[in-house]
């Protein structure tokens, strides 16, 4: 009898699963929102901590620069990004009494990362480690585990997970100042604001990917919580368009960098409604003033006078938060490049997923 | 009766000061090391801190990288680069008791540094300047001055304002270990190395310039105390040759990054024979592989295999003091590359002396 034919194997198209991760957000960030309980539990356990440690590569530090913000503006509580190799590489002796650790690392098996963490531990120090791999070394070596629960992450550019740490760090902060409620909530309106824009940001960015094509170097912008997505869109161009994009704090870019600009160096600018939008809009305008071409994104967007390129996302409901939504105009559009580069963002040359290299 | 002609007023060479300047580091580091009472005394006010807070922009805070480990490697104390926003822009209520603060502004007027210590002064912090300038506003809004005694720095580039931000900070962090007699003995003797240097090292670089000169963008990799080194080279760069110059940890490369490499593309290896080396020499290989060419610089550039360029530089007497001879390959180098573009490096488009934008 007839049988209908197998469907054809059709090689997955480049970029495939990174766009669909990046869609995958909302869904992604509600999941960990159903974890919420854990990190009530751990932030109880970490209770009387005078000094946060946050440490990860790439993405996860990129996120724990977010990380310094939340525990600051949130509990109060002063936090660093710390050095690695001080511990891991140079046999320091610090004292880790009264610090919590917070390692980040989706895969749970950076090697270095693996070993601050026991000495932290072994000299002190609360850590917890958050991770997307709940069954991996960073959970065992490790006081305590917070999930990301993002799902598993299948390009080797870091959407879905980047965007998970955000939310974990944001949410312990929260905990831990005794506004879980309303942070979680938030959090909440932040994935239905994320599941509205995709689709109009995947549009906006396919209309001006195409000249970017071209471009070899860029500077990234931003300060306060949104120096972290300055990092992480910089990073994704990096890595997906092989574009040299450095990011920068507004104030870092008067400071000597702005003297490269010129009509071949395109500046991306987040700006968001917080204490630091004067200085991200006068950075802006020294930008333009140099010749060189301007996208604005993020909240305040439409404060940036005279960009030629405005990717837009919704005000949040507390600038903290400005970040969850900032990012995915950043990687819609480095996607959106690689694809008019023919190149593949699930796996950019060089890279694999786990990092285990020193 | 016959006079002598007036002398002919020549209009400087591009670049004249910037060399000068380099070429006086071993001079500014003997003025530095002759105010060393005065490291004492303020070393014996900061007794007891239990956190180091530097601040600065730019080049400064490319010296509160090198801060950070000379505080956990002499005293044994946790340092961080703080953030300046979290206290200035967005009013965080952090504990500032127990801190120390350390201020770096070469002219000691950068409003928001300024601000900074104001604030953490009021809020508990011991707070210091390190400046150039002693009759500057920081030296009135800090508890205590140290100077930096570079002399006065006329090119718009800093570079003997740098090396003696890092023997300032490497001399208190001794002080405040009571190792001062030993550190500044190890710095006499880095004087000397730095004297020696400096004309090879103008000889090297002349002959390596040119094949630079239509080069946009690299990376310039280093990692511990030499990491301060990697930014301090790819500011410099960025800021007198217009190179998109990124500074990365020799494992942040691996994350990311190294995508991005190809034959247009150089990598800046800076090598020091201590417990990062390994490392370092894992990540140059890699950008050989990726086949970007490699300049290996430092104590260690003779263990980067394959590099196509050289530019070593003497052991020091400790490893942590390798800084302030590693960077003046890279300040030599920008120099003499700036010149081979026809550019000034005394007065970069677009910068002033003294930043006084937000």
């Amino acid at each position: 009898m007839s049988s209908l034919p197998a469907s054809p194997v059709s090689p997955p198209e480049p970029g495939a699963l990174y766009l669909a991760e990046i869609r995958e957000q909302p869904a992604a960030l509600r999941r960990l929102l159903a974890q919420r309980s854990e990190f009530a539990r751990v932030a109880e356990a970490a209770r009387g901590t005078n000094l946060v440690r946050i440490v990860g590569h790439g993405s996860s530090d990129n996120a724990a620069a977010f990380g310094v913000y939340g525990f600051a503006l949130l509990p109060g509580l002063t936090a660093m990004r710390d050095s690695i190799s001080l511990t891991v590489y140079y046999g320091a002796k610090l004292d880790f009494r009264g610090s919590t650790v917070i390692a980040l690392s989706q895969s749970g098996q950076t090697p270095d990362v693996l070993e601050y963490v026991t000495r932290a531990r072994s000299a002190g120090a609360f850590t917890i480690g958050i991770t997307n791999h709940e069954d991996s070394d960073l959970a065992r070596a490790a006081d305590a585990l917070l999930p990301l629960a993002a799902g598993d992450e299948l390009a080797v550019a870091a959407t879905k997970t980047y965007s998970n740490t955000l939310a974990a760090l944001a949410l312990f902060a929260a905990e831990l100042a005794g506004r879980g409620d309303e942070v979680a909530s938030q959090l909440e309106t932040v994935a239905e604001q994320q599941e509205r824009q995709i689709p109009l940001l995947e549009q906006a960015v396919a209309s001006i990917a195409v000249p970017f094509a071209s471009v070899g170097r860029m500077f990234v912008i931003g300060r306060g919580p949104e120096f972290a997505t300055a990092r992480e869109i910089a990073l994704k161009l990096l890595e997906t368009c092989q574009i040299a994009a450095e990011p920068l704090t507004a104030t870092d870019l008067a400071h000597g960098p702005i003297a490269a600009l010129d009509h071949f160096f395109p500046v991306w600018a987040v700006a968001t409604d917080d204490g630091s939008l004067d200085v991200v809009v006068e950075a802006a305008a020294r930008v333009r003033a140099a010749g060189a071409t301007l996208i604005a994104s993020g909240p305040a967007a439409d404060a940036i006078a005279d960009a030629q390129f405005r990717l837009p996302v919704p005000t949040p409901p507390a600038p903290l938060l400005a970040p969850l939504l900032s990012v995915v105009a950043g990687q819609l559009f480095a996607g959106a490049v690689a694809r008019a580069k023919g190149l593949d963002p699930d796996k950019p040359r060089g890279l694999s997923k786990v990092t285990l290299a020193l």
